[in-house]
């Protein structure tokens, strides 16, 4: 018997953190919450959806008649341009505040209310992705810490079901971002090599967790996966931020997003829902050796399109806690086809 | 206008990280997912509850007929007694493993199918607080991490809503124990005094964020909340861990907890779900005076019984964020009745 069918723990080396493996509980009944299927077709074009081509928002400003991506600033965003952050004066030592300085902004995918990256042409895809890009650079010249990221569907809270992302980009450095960062340089300077290279290439020769690879990147469920599906994207090429992507980069890019998000949609086949996001290298380093460019995948789903895991009790107050083994999950994800389920013969 | 009216980040002493607020976006519009309500009554006993006296389990065991409380083995639990953890060969340095070793158990809070901790009489509540004291104990004598815990609620994974908690016992500490051990103990070795004794006198002389208070417990809505209406449960008498409660230590917290679940289902007169647990100074320390006992609830709930918080996208890959300030959370639970809604004379 394998080590990995006994309830074990696995070290995440990006965060410091253990999580928990239980592989034999994944039949236990299930008499709780179920995830509603956003059954029906959407339409193309949704009059009162705020992020289609020519509608008003709640602000009353016009989206523009958009024929790929469109970008604007959040109405509602949860950062705003305002004072740098600075020591501020507080009140106890255990009052610790800082005002935040930063923009958010939503990112639309495509001008077709009833898409996701998973229905969508490559092309179209490596349209969003020079869109990221784009913004990425322009941002990096006032904040060094950008979040590019995608909650979608109504399981990740995700409020519009048009296709659409987010960046939020700002003076300080999120919390995710410092502790992955301590973490990479911790390994560099101790080992001399970069964190994700040497996962890389401890992937590249087992195979057991991968999930899809082309020229320039790498799908694996990471072997410390918490979230049943979860996947990690991960530059080939020794990038650190999306500023650097090269042309072919940006194309092998697309091609993988559109063949993960695709055996997604088809492992319950439902309109799969994650959280994704980019973490780049911080733009306020001199040296960005120890990082590399990588996006995570959360996807909630567990056992079918409406049964999701819960990160409640256990998983919040003690560790992650997770019930088949990544190199399950990723056996199951490379089982399916390649072709979306809206798409085959009948 | 006062700096908490402007987004701003405010840092968390127990875990070392940050939490970005943002106290106007409250009033966004929300089009996405919202929770059931559960609205019918419960009834009392329900034939087919694992759960309720008598009944049988999945596994074929029989419930006793008990009266107060009842705490089993859990048939479908993610740990079970297995080799003790070590140092383990594992096939590369970023494949880190080990073995767990430990115990699920259930702990029935009622025979009464329909009740909550909001509804039951404190002196039931009593007979909870010292199951888990006298498990704790018990425990205790083979394992050094007890993570004693509750989710409430369909939307906080309970597979059942018969009133129950649960209590995962274990070798290893778990990654949340460790990183509140590391930075309390790294708090009294600058300070030469506790963490949570000094946010104790910060709150104590504050007052803005306190829910409830007696002689023994303060709740607080803490300066670095994440959950919308998250409380800190905090012992007023330098406890480090469940075993030490004494009697009125136990009924003191009984009615605390009375009182705070109580707030809880008023303030959008439903059965506010949670999920809640304690923290305990790990067993294997010989000096525990850096740490106090303490409990977190996390609710989901952000604007009504149907509308929650999703910790998504920027969330799970940046930091916590929050729409309501910690100050104006602890008014709101403040404000509400101390008799339960069922209860209001009509
Ligand atoms: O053990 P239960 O109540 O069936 O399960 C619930 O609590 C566990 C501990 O927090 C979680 O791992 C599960 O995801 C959740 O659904
Ligand atoms: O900005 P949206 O899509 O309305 O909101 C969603 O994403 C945000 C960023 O992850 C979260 O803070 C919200 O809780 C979530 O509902």
């Amino acid at each position: 018997m394998s080590v990995f069918e006994s309830p074990h723990r696995r070290y995440n080396p990006l965060l410091d953190e253990w999580v928990l493996v239980s592989p034999h509980r994944n039949n236990r009944p299930w008499q709780g919450a179920v995830e509603a299927v956003a059954g029906e077709e959407l339409p193309v074009y949704e009059s009162d959806c705020p992020l289609c081509p020519g509608n008003e928002r709640a602000n009353g400003e016009l989206n523009a008649d958009y024929q790929h991506t469109f970008v604007f600033t959040n109405d509602f965003g949860a950062i705003k341009p305002g004072p740098v952050p600075s020591t501020v004066e507080f009140s106890h030592p255990l009052a610790r505040f800082e005002p935040v300085d930063g923009v958010c902004r939503v990112v639309c995918f495509s001008p077709d209310h009833s898409k996701t990256l998973a229905d969508m042409a490559i092309d179209d895809i490596t349209r969003v992705v020079y869109t990221w890009r784009q913004h990425y650079l322009e941002l990096s010249n006032h904040y060094p810490c950008i979040h590019i990221f995608e909650n979608k569907g109504a399981a990740m809270g995700c409020s519009q079901p048009h296709p659409h992302g987010q960046i939020w980009a700002h003076q300080h450095r999120s919390s995710e971002i410092e502790k992955e960062n301590a973490c990479q340089a911790a390994y560099f300077s101790e080992e001399a090599s970069c964190l994700l290279d040497d996962y890389l290439q401890m992937e590249l020769a087992d195979g057991s967790r991968t999930v899809a690879e082309n020229n320039h990147w790498i799908v694996v469920v990471p072997y410390w996966a918490k979230w049943p599906f979860e996947t990690l994207l991960l530059t080939k090429s020794g990038l650190t931020d999306m500023g650097q992507l090269d042309e072919q980069q940006v194309e092998a890019l697309a091609a993988i997003l559109s063949e993960l998000t695709i055996r997604y949609d088809n492992l319950f086949r439902c309109r799969f829902p994650y959280s994704m996001g980019w973490h780049n290298a911080p733009g306020d380093m001199e040296d960005k050796s120890h990082w590399r460019l990588h996006a995570h995948f959360y996807p909630p789903l567990l056992r079918s399109a409406t049964v999701k895991k819960f990160m409640v009790g256990y998983e919040m107050l003690a560790e992650s806690q997770r019930d088949l083994t990544p190199e399950r999950a990723a056996h199951l994800l490379r089982e399916v086809s390649g072709v979306h389920y809206s798409k085959e013969a009948q």
